[in-house]
């Protein structure tokens, strides 16, 4: 599995819609994915994946640049339920097509049924005309693994060893999973990600690789947030860790915004559902400039409207010289649960 | 637009699913077109447009090199529904996305509502990265029209001047919209298409082009039977016609089966539903081998278990020597209203 800051053929999304999840009909999460979508289509290739019924909505609306291909699915996370593309030393790209059951499935997952978002990375591979690695009775998110490309592996045992996903694996029997769908050999296991996080703690919202040797780890110096325990907690194992190269890392803190809560107006626009998680006034999300997607020649980066926006627009300037940084207002993104690396899903060039 | 002959970069088709149309909840037919798509898959790329409720079971029984994507449509006859190509001198492929009206519309269509259909131009064109030109105002389906690649087109008055098209249009309009959208300089305009068509007439029933300046035309010596005096006045028109190049078309003549009847089970097997077009015991149906596919290297083409089956490939043979010849028992298709040509749409080459 190529790092995702290689080179890319393209980038896939998918277009949020239900309601019950994105407030006002998703349209104000429309215009945001919209955004992120132009965004990365000036850098390479963007599918944008829309159901039936909004597809002439989103083709209308999105550039023309953006390919919109009509896709059934669940929700809008393409990272998560979207296949994780590998590369073998011939140059032939496959994606591995990871049993998918909504972050917990009947243990904690967020919604009933996700048949749809499961079919997501069998359709992607087939757009591509990729070959597919089903790992049927293995549950897996995109989002809750990174990889250097030089055999390194990060993620958390709060997601991976979770109830809902894979309780009758033991955590040697993930690892190997690991090792044989990805091709990686050492794996660097963190405890939790970010606080208060949906997924159960996906690494992409704590920790990016930047290249290999070298992370952002959200961060906070607010010894009285409950995030500082966890962010303290992750950079000591990633300083004490050595890659699959035997390198240490170098960890670059990425401060967090002040906690953002979701307002009375964004709560009353979401429908209430059973089955679905509430979306309460006052409740903190889990914001993180961490959830971010490079793209060959850009990063685009989630903002909040807070402070600590420019101090993160700067120091990923500074760690990614030659890539321009597109940074994005992502609060309606957030607001469903998620962000910017949530929503994209690369496709690796095949011969890099 | 490129000749049919001329070389492809694939072909699209739509898996059969409604059971108001297709016998035994269409499995007979998806049989037939499964056979199909893998026999055109042997010379250029092929896809298979499904529908979210068909796609699993799709993937399934399609062989692998069948490029699987959803696509919600009304039925399976993308040669109308579909977009077709032109390729600019410059080797630039965009997509003419002709309303579609289900050959008829209000007046005579086959069903209601056609708009998932009217929707799939779009969708091809967006798979393909292909611009699309859309004629709204102008209905038009591709199996209507045959061209020779070099400025000449082949027609029928039955179809193109039906009252359930353009009525509001002249026959010099619709030649003008046939010139600006193709880029045809010659219209040869056919009286009638075969006996009993649903089409109103398609050409594609009747006539096809081998090559410029050669076609062959669905033929019959029985002269009790109604297809004897269409295809005489068709055989008229052809030799006393000069196409764009001022050349005078050599006509081979492919007989027709003996005359293809509904059977009582055939008719039992499809619901009946107010709206669509009936299914009745003893019904002819429109059979010809003209309603072949033309591959980059083969001529898919539909048999009958009919007499007349060898000397039809025989003929085929003889006039394609360097493509190879694929019958195909085709009377499950022919059920549905059409034929091999009918559930097929090239793509042709952007350089050729």
């Amino acid at each position: 599995m190529p790092g995702e800051f290689e080179p890319h053929d393209g980038c896939y999304l998918i277009w949020p819609e239900r309601s019950d999840n994105w407030r006002n009909g998703a349209k104000p999460a429309q215009r945001v994915f919209a955004q992120v979508a132009a965004a990365i289509a000036r850098f390479e290739p963007v599918t944008m994946l829309v159901s039936a019924a909004q597809y002439a909505h989103a083709r209308d609306v999105l550039p023309p640049i953006v390919r919109v291909v009509e896709c059934t699915t669940n929700d809008s996370w393409v990272r998560d339920c979207g296949p994780t593309f590998v590369v073998d030393a011939g140059g032939n790209r496959r994606g591995v097509d990871w049993e998918f059951n909504a972050w917990g499935g009947l243990v904690d997952g967020a919604y009933f049924p996700w048949d749809a978002d499961d079919a997501v990375a069998c359709k992607v591979c087939e757009l591509e005309g990729a070959d597919r690695y089903r790992t049927d009775g293995f549950v897996l998110e995109g989002g809750s693994i990174h990889v250097d490309g030089q055999g390194t592996l990060i993620t958390t045992e709060e997601c991976l060893l979770s109830p809902g996903r894979n309780p009758q694996l033991s955590r040697a029997d993930i690892e190997q999973h690991l090792r044989d769908y990805l091709a990686v050999e050492t794996i660097i296991w963190l405890r939790r990600g970010i606080y208060l996080d949906e997924t159960n703690g996906h690494v992409d919202n704590i920790v990016n690789y930047v290249r290999p040797g070298e992370v952002v780890l959200a961060w906070t110096d607010d010894t009285d947030d409950p995030q500082y325990e966890i962010s303290a907690e992750c950079l000591q194992i990633l300083q004490s860790a050595r890659d699959a190269r035997g390198r240490q890392l170098t960890v670059h803190k990425l401060h967090v915004p002040a906690p953002v809560l979701i307002t009375e107006e964004e709560s009353r626009g979401v429908d209430a559902v059973a089955g679905t998680l509430p979306r309460r006034p006052g409740d903190r999300m889990a914001a993180s400039y961490v959830n971010y997607y490079t793209a060959n020649g850009a990063v685009v980066m989630p903002t909040f409207d807070d402070p600590h926006d420019a101090g993160a627009v700067d120091l990923l300037a500074r760690l990614y010289p030659d890539r321009a940084i597109v940074p994005i207002s992502a609060r309606e993104i957030l607001l469903g649960g998620g962000n910017i690396h949530c929503i994209t899903q690369q496709v690796p060039s095949a011969c890099s």
